[in-house]
């Protein structure tokens, strides 16, 4: 039996967790149980989810500061972060529930029984249902927000799907305890057993996209490991859809005149942007194009100046540590990049790293230097015209946001960047920052591949529809059908006879 | 160079088409122009884009004798049966058209900047655009409503994406045909070089799936077809969406007391719905459960009578033909199944085969009788309880749909069935038939795999999910954001503030 270790990355140390790797055989027990759970968990109905969701939200936010404690031990993240990514876990529960509660999300049609340009049609109601069982592997970063009490696994149970967790190696013990407060909530509130599972370790995670019960697999992580869990799903005999949110460079424009009217403040603004929680957010801004010439300088001065006086920041964990390291050697190696600012950090405990800056010209931006550094760097390229950015951003890998600083006289500029930038990513931000991503009813995070491979989003309430499918029934009798369904029901919107009709009406 | 062949089905003979298999370096050349066609392509407003659709539609309309008179001598399916089908398709793209017009397909969504419960959050702005250029396989059992005109190609051209169909080798003719109709009133009505495209051969399908530009693929045909371009797929550098309807057996409970009530009209009705288009449809009801007893004895001869009366129906082709023999080979070997009426049809000239009903025992079905034969074959399994039907149904592929034929007096049995069989499929139908699937907004012609390998349906107004993906703006100055994300626009349904607003409020 392997008993997980917890390592803090402050120092470096690991201890016993007592937690063992979850063998193949108590995997697919595991998934076994939520695919029995399964049918009475469906059966149950939207209030009694909203309220099941509340109680998961009410759970995280009741055992708030112990887990903190424990997360900030594993992650270094510190206590303020942490405690306010609990809120934004326990706010994205209560969201869900909300939007469960409001019924919109089940894209209920009805099309009823009547002549047609082509003939007779038979009535016809759709609605989405929920698929089974989910598999969620939390991520190294949000020891929250994308693991164990995390959108994915929040978006899976508001669409009314058991849901099995792959615990991140970096957190073992906030997994662990995050998973005791949520499945004591989720006891109490009735659910079935097996409504919520979690297995540890990585043979845990493979055996879990394996299992033949398993209907999806939500994923935060690295390109190479989303590529890995995605060839274990091409040898299912069944495949399944693996939504995964992988890796991203998130590149950002400052226009010649924003650099002008407020360079210091872009500096500082990006500065916090990038070294936030050490850099280690796939929203990290990691590719910035800054005009040459003195506001251009400055700003980039700015960058330099911060990051020079900033103390190193803590890494999640060794694996990155390194891999930083070992990036960051690759970037500078490559002869066109000027260090500027920063570095790594070896001489101090645990894992650490220094705010870098790098600095290249635009004509020399190619795909060795647009690799995504998990870390508190960013790669400053300097442009001349607008050709410049433009031509560069064909070596920029396709990310999840892009972000424009641009002042209100460029607006031909900023239409033109908006399309050169819209097709490679999914949310565009202006004269603001990538990281934060607010948890909303119209967020979108997601992106063209590399950056997922979904056409879906893994933040905001819409995520919900990665773990539905409709279904239709046809000239069904009233008694068969699902209450939102029935021709009297009037408690959510509704397109009927392809008008869309609202809740009420 | 290879020249296509076309044959027909009636006769066996083939004749050059002229038409050349596309050679892989043309293939990526039409998928450029397509990739060329798409940024002028998403530019246009959605009423352009509507009126490109019954553009479409009009010229289909337009071409219906001659594309009719063509397929019927490359498919045998008859003129009538393809009168409907040039009609049906026209239909669809008009449906596609007004639902385009209506544009709450695009789930439009605004959360305003604010205050929420975790702090302040930014204007988030939130809509679906096209992905790009789509590649289309046609399918070999509808020339029309699933081939060039088809509603892949419809609700990827609604979507706002340039199309490039594979023609389907069955009907090279029509597809020729079909597309220079399409391309024709396309250019007509301004559609940039590239929004239409056509690859002819199976190398030239392969070509088109790992081509770069490509971003999604839609496909009807065989489990075998199907997973051979997953795989072409897996080996691409990006991932792309494939969606595959696959392969259906179509389940069909008869109730005891339905037996009883309209043995006769439900033998009528099956037999009908088994053998239209010479049983090659997705949806063919190709397995049927019917009590044990003198009304389902009586059923049973209902549907044997008119099988043995029935004369040969014409196959799309030799491969269909031949797959459609060995089939029914290996089911009669089998050994448990009793052949009643029907069987191959090696006599008469051209691609035949006569219906064909087998029978036996619910206890004795395992998978080995559970394959889909593709031409007109049902099985048939007698069971004496609700159990035996539950059991036998584990051993029956998911599938497009199940059908339940019961009583009124009958709720609780056939809330039962419905349970059991929901789980299992896309759609329900009750007291009918599942061949025929109403095009329509609340549609759903999908369901778990092996019937299709996706979440989304490929008829219905829905099937345009397919091919977009969202985008979101943060903060965005007004005047780079789509006409619909715009404060003062009310021309669509919209969710503002998570409040879903109807168009004009």
């Amino acid at each position: 039996m392997t008993v997980l270790t917890s390592t803090d990355p402050r120092t470096g140390e690991s201890r016993d967790t007592g937690i063992a790797a979850t063998d193949d055989a108590a995997v697919a027990e595991i998934v076994r149980a939520a695919a029995s759970a399964f049918p009475a968990l469906a059966a149950e109905d939207r209030a009694w989810r909203a309220g099941l969701l509340d109680a998961l939200a009410d759970a995280l936010e009741a055992q708030r500061d112990a887990l903190v404690a424990i997360a900030d031990r594993e992650t270094g993240l510190g206590v303020p972060r942490l405690t306010g990514e609990v809120g934004r876990s326990a706010f994205q529960l209560r969201l869900f529930a909300e939007a469960v509660r409001e019924g919109g999300y089940l894209e209920a049609a009805i099309d009823h029984a009547g002549e047609t340009p082509i003939g007779p049609g038979p009535d016809i109601r759709r609605m989405l249902v929920p698929i089974g069982p989910v598999g969620v592997f939390g991520s190294s970063n949000f020891p929250f927000a994308f693991s164990v009490a995390g959108g994915d696994v929040a978006s899976a149970l508001a669409a009314g799907n058991p849901v099995v967790v792959k615990a991140h190696g970096s957190h073992p013990e906030t997994s662990a305890a995050t998973f005791a407060a949520l499945a004591g909530a989720a006891r109490q509130h009735g659910a079935p057993d097996g409504t919520l599972g979690i297995v540890y370790g990585t043979g845990a995670g493979r055996a879990l996209v394996a299992a033949p019960e398993l209907r999806a697999v939500g994923f935060t992580g690295s390109l190479g490991g989303g590529r890995a869990l995605l060839r274990i799903i091409e040898e299912r005999d069944e495949p399944i859809p693996f939504y995964g949110e992988l890796s991203s460079l998130n590149p950002l424009v400052v226009t010649p005149a924003a650099a002008a009217a407020r360079g210091d403040a872009i500096a500082e603004g990006l500065f916090g942007s990038f070294t936030l929680g050490s850099g280690q957010f796939c929203t990290k801004p990691g590719f910035a194009f800054v005009p040459v010439g003195e506001a251009g300088d400055a700003l980039v001065a700015g960058l330099v100046g911060r990051a020079e006086a900033a103390p190193a920041g803590v890494l999640l964990n060794e694996r990155i540590a390194d891999s930083f390291g070992e990036i960051l050697a690759r970037l500078v190696q490559e002869g066109r990049a000027r260090i500027a600012g920063g570095g790594t950090d070896a001489a101090s405990p645990g894992f650490r790293a220094s705010p870098t800056v790098l600095e290249l010209d635009a004509a020399d931006v190619t795909a060795d230097v647009t690799e995504e550094a998990f870390g508190p760097l960013i790669v400053v390229a300097r442009y001349r015209d607008t050709a410049d950015v433009v031509h560069a951003l064909a070596a920029v890998p396709d990310s999840l946001t892009a972000t424009i600083h641009s002042e209100p006289a460029e607006e031909s500029l900023t239409r033109e960047l908006t399309r050169e930038v819209l097709p490679r990513v999914g949310r565009v931000v202006y004269n603001g920052y990538p990281t934060g991503v607010r948890v909303a009813w119209a967020q979108h995070h997601g992106g063209p591949w590399p950056a997922t491979n979904t056409l879906h989003t893994s933040v905001g309430v819409t995520a919900i529809r990665r773990f539905l499918r409709p279904v239709a029934f046809q000239d069904a009798p009233e008694h068969v059908l699902p209450e939102e369904l029935r021709d009297a029901y009037r408690g959510i919107p509704r397109r009927i006879d392809g008008i869309l009709a609202l809740a009420g009406s």
